[in-house]
């Protein structure tokens, strides 16, 4: 682990009303992506409602990454970032193709897998969030979804059965390699891997079965740099 | 374009009751992958029943590629052949791990984006084939899908919606970017317009709205190589 030290480094992440839970699939692929650099970052909860506190970078939502004087929010921008400020740390991308490609990653992580996850989870998220985002986080996504949060998770065996189907192109990616970027993860895998650890943060639910190649490239993914997915705080809500 | 001369290259293709007719997705993706590095192959047409044509590649689908004496079945098998191969011709995948992300990109083409596509061209391929390929692919097919041919594609608004849907991660990739690896296609580009070409092919019904960053990507990938995928044939059938 190449353990590099800027200046002065800040991730705001989004927080449940337990400050130490942090569950955002979109700040999990940017701790994923420094600790491949080998980055450490001061790590500040945020919660939903907090707009005030991340307003200096323009926008409204979190992954915000502070480096210095500069403010980088987006965590596909981010990583984009941290790739061109530490050249000659450990690449998220391979080449320029590389990071082309992986953006097709992201976009399915972001517009099929959030959505299918959340299909079964977003209920258990409103459970652990800080009471003062409930009214904003219902009312925004009851008014995304039409309809209420109970009715979104209403069938769990459906909607489980969804995210299954969801999942064919990364099981039978991983029938045949490790990972997505093959013998090593890459920022590819970090995009994927994120709303797992949403899911995994904030739920008790279990998306995946053992004997899905999917559930193994999980638990690779839970073990790398030393366990710093699998060492975070979870809900023990049952 | 770099034009290699190997000792002999053959592709074996699907084609239509019109033998000029080449509709096949994958088969597609492999003429992207000849033509990306400067190769040209006969290109000898094949029937579904023809299975003893083929026989000696140890399987019953296409595309194979014959190299001199070795068979190569598998689009994606093929690529990788042809990476290995041709390592001084321009790269189909960028560097290793862009080769792995690739494969992702692959997976979602077979795995969504054929079987959104098929629900709305099915019945026009059964239209296209050769008359004696007609039972084995009506029976196979209806096999596949629980229900007849006809009912496969009978609601058209409702699975041209559903492949509208399906296209999102493609969407919003190519909204950022002109090909799927970046500035020039590579062959992630390649797996996904295959599938386009099959319905290019053998259907009339407009998948796209001109105003789909889908479909200027396409016009993109028609025009390269010269209209290499332009100006193949396409059926007439109204």
């Amino acid at each position: 682990l190449v353990l590099l030290m800027p200046t002065s480094l800040i991730l705001y992440e989004l927080a449940g009303a337990d400050p130490n839970l942090r569950f955002s699939p979109h700040c999990w692929k940017t701790r994923m992506a420094l600790a491949h650099k080998g980055l450490e970052a001061e790590r500040r909860p945020w919660r939903f409602t907090e707009k005030e506190d991340i307003a200096f970078s323009g926008q409204g939502l979190v992954p915000v990454l502070v480096e210095d004087d500069e403010a980088v929010s987006d965590s596909w921008r981010i990583a984009e970032h941290l790739e061109r400020r530490y050249p000659d740390a450990p690449s998220l991308f391979g080449d320029e193709s590389g990071q082309a490609v992986s953006r097709f990653i992201n976009s399915w992580a972001d517009s099929v897998l959030v959505p299918a996850i959340s299909r079964v989870i977003l209920l258990d998220i409103h459970g652990v969030i800080h009471e003062k985002d409930r009214d904003y986080f219902r009312s925004s996504r009851e008014q995304r979804y039409g309809m209420r949060l109970e009715d979104v998770v209403s069938d769990r065996a459906a909607r489980l059965a969804d995210l299954g189907r969801a999942l064919a192109p990364l099981r039978t990616t991983l029938r045949q390699q490790s990972f997505i970027a093959g013998e090593r993860p890459l920022y590819a895998d970090y995009c994927a891997f994120g709303p797992f650890m949403w899911a995994r943060c904030a739920s008790t639910t279990e998306l995946l079965a053992a004997d899905d190649p999917v559930f193994t490239w999980r638990e690779r993914l839970l073990d790398a740099f030393e366990g710093l997915a699998r060492s975070a705080p979870t809900t023990q809500a049952a």
